[in-house]
């Protein structure tokens, strides 16, 4: 699973994330400190996606193009230190299950 | 074949979940206590969604994109009991197979 | 090529099966004793649907999603009889053609 | 570069061929005797294509779902004598390339 | 990057490529003597694209299906010698690039 | 990650980029000196997106087709100083990633 967080993104990278975001529901993501992004098999990102909230204050959210084949890509939205808990704890329960 | 289980999942992997179910027949997937993922080849998928459905009360479903060139995640829902029954059967047929 | 026949397949199962079939003229899959899965190259597919239509009394139909780049998937319906006489003769074609 | 020859063609056969060709120019492919089916890069098809009508009296098509990402199958109809000709030119030109 | 040259393509050919065209504005592709096709990543596409405009007098397009996940074929339409030369040119600058 | 620099973009060339940017708004390309492409993972893609605006007076934007399931490759327009300057940084940056 490959990891990594863009603490305050740029805007147009956030343009281009918006734009893949496969809900509505979070309209400004210009709001929030960080984004985590995930990359795996989508099975491995929805347990992902369930520790994160779990886990700390952060919202997620899968990025997609129009025509995703898998979930490829998860987004973690929330202010630099939840993101960073999110993602350690994503990383602790990767390594309990040995993978 | 590749298995999970989310017991409880979360508002957002609940979400992430029904946006991507191919069939609107389950319409509230919350009322389940767990979620079972399977990945794997689509023949393979559709054999264990019918061990599952022979073995215990549960619902199955593939989890798709917008896209999908073939069906990559199935989901079995039900209470935790009836999940892990219906994988133990599958994983059991799968070692029968000498998959 | 990957075989596989399910036996009075189960209601979630059929239902997948139904929505991701190509053709509509198949409208009840349910009258069918057996279905038949055979995954691989395009080409072979075909190929073994000829052969499943001359040899034994079946259907013949691809299973899809929405966005297929290569027919992968081959449902042969009919009685259990039927498709596992049309599988062993797709068996042997196979078999002849040393694939 | 793959090829078969499916003589005859069987109904099912047919039907799912016919739904897969790009274009709707071929409106009766019942009419042919043989279907020639080669699978490979987009350009060798394209290359192939040219070679099967400079040589023998068949029509060129593609195969494809409803959203290909590559051209991977090209069908030949006519005749058996012609298909069997277009095919053993294709063969040939692929040797002379050392392809 | 896998290159070949189709002079006086066939009709079947031709109208294969005109359907797969990306742009519109090529609206007769039959006034050209030759297509060269080359096939390869998005992005020396494109790099090929535009040494082979600036090279000769050549049209380039990309030729996709309804879906392209990346633009794997570029087609460069042009005079026998135009597309030679133009295809020469990239085959150098691919050595230089040590590619 | 692989990186091109094309400087004054031919007209065939920018056409095809201008077809498969994601956004619209970036509606003439023809003013930008260079375009900057990086193709590779998109979490990757995001993360250079990010260095790319925060490094230098440039644009980003994902080139994709009608259906893309991974954004594969950005494109970074500027002046040619520019966007050297952020594939630079972006080069840097991977290097310290040690990827």
């Amino acid at each position: 699973m490959d990891i990594r967080i863009i603490k305050a993104p740029s805007t147009g990278t956030l343009r281009i994330i918006q734009r893949r975001l496969s809900s509505m529901e979070l309209e400004d993501i210009h709001d929030f400190g960080a984004v985590g992004l995930l990359q795996g098999k989508i099975m491995d990102m929805l347990y992902a996606a369930d520790i994160a909230e779990k886990t700390a204050d952060v919202c997620v959210e899968d990025i997609r193009g129009n025509c995703p084949t898998t979930m490829t890509t998860l987004a973690i939205f929330g202010s630099v230190e939840a993101v960073e808990i999110a993602i350690q704890e994503i990383r602790k329960s990767g390594k309990e299950d040995g993978r």
